[in-house]
């Protein structure tokens, strides 16, 4: 038995996510679909996170167990001449019977951008939030350091979710402008289920001055998901790395 | 009567170009169909452009005459309420009766994108050429000094288009590298048919050392579309802006 991982970037737009339910289709789904065609098996992956409808992946890691005889690196382009066009493997390689990219990751970079002009977009609009109104982006610098650093993230976190914990370590958070975009990079060790949705509509609020740089704290600490901003749309959300 | 002036982006991927055909849907089409339904009157855009199927716009202009009371700076709005996400409105505004989007163009600037990276690309694919093979850009930028200025550009036009002179005038070309993306925009007083997409064509060949950038003079002077490069794909390319 062999122990493949996978590297896969999808555009979510079409999908609810990553995780198989019933009724609707999802990006698990299809691969898992390719791959038991391949190899006659009924396999199952192991992924990284649950991303949620809407949202992309450039860098999701997923891992199977397989007894074919195919070469580990080899799935990357037999899955890619089978995957519709919203799915690519980026890499494909034999990985320790041992490891599991869901319980093995130490750690996950995502973006959020952030479209801001006055009409909504045509070219792109499955990939960023549109926002009209002005943002104050010093007072979103000045908040988003808040975050850095282990705290209890209760407050943003949606209910549904099941951890043991909600203390969580961001070690990084940047802010990039360009043209009429904002980028959000966002590195942490894990995520609660919609935190970095809900700590970026956190930001917002603090670029609309309707919560204070200095009220981050206070929010953290309240762990009340009614003191924190919205849950921002997800097609502004990317999950860029996973790291092991 | 009125003449309105629009500025319109939209996404080409699910359209056969802006021009009304048989038995396709086009940008013009549904945007008429939308002027029809609010002012019950049967509207003919006159466009700047003919983009092909798949080509992107962000800037397109059109006109249009009307007998509506509607202020023409309200036209935006009421569009964009009934157009689908992959066209906006970005500005409407009443112009003088003599204005014709197609006829009063000076000069026209497009863009076109190249994505650089091993594995086809799933965020964005609608929007890049994706071109696996390593492109020397040092070639690419000497062979493109030799397209400014007024030439000649019979060997960069796909038949099939009917102008009455292929001379025409290149004011800026500009190449960009950005991470994986290589991006090119040029503008011209002008451009043939399929004229950008047979000019990047052609310094894609000069990139992979195929043409030398010495020949560009050669194959303009040659007047022999078989000289130049291919016609890439249209997903690269946006109309980013018309000038009057």
């Amino acid at each position: 038995m062999k122990n493949v991982k996978l590297i896969i970037e999808y555009d979510g737009t079409n999908y609810s996510g990553w995780q198989i339910q019933k009724n609707v289709i999802t990006v698990e789904q299809v691969i898992e679909k390719s791959l038991n065609d391949i190899t006659g098996e009924n396999i199952k992956i192991i992924g990284s996170s649950r991303t949620d409808a809407g949202v992309h992946a450039k860098g999701f890691v997923g891992n199977f167990f397989t007894e074919s005889k195919i070469p580990c690196d080899r799935f990357r382009n037999i899955l890619n001449g089978k995957l519709p066009k919203d799915i690519v493997i980026l890499n494909s390689e034999e990985v320790q019977l041992s490891f599991n990219s869901r319980f093995d990751s130490r750690g996950k970079t995502y973006s959020y951008t952030i479209l801001s002009t006055p009409q909504r977009p045509a070219i792109g609009r499955n990939y960023v939030y549109h926002f009209r109104k002005n943002l104050d982006l010093g007072l979103i610098l000045e908040a988003s350091k808040e975050f850095i650093g282990t705290h209890d993230f209760a407050a943003f976190k949606s209910s549904g979710g099941n951890t043991k914990t909600t203390v969580r370590t961001i070690s990084n958070l940047e802010i990039i402008k360009r043209d009429d975009y904002i980028i959000f990079t966002i590195t942490g060790d894990g995520f609660l289920y919609n935190m970095v949705r809900i700590i970026i509509g956190t930001l917002i609020e603090v670029g609309l001055e309707k919560i204070s740089p200095k009220n981050i704290k206070t929010i953290l600490l309240s762990r009340n998901r009614n003191m924190a901003g919205p849950c921002v749309p997800p097609g502004g959300l990317c999950l860029e790395k996973v790291y092991y």
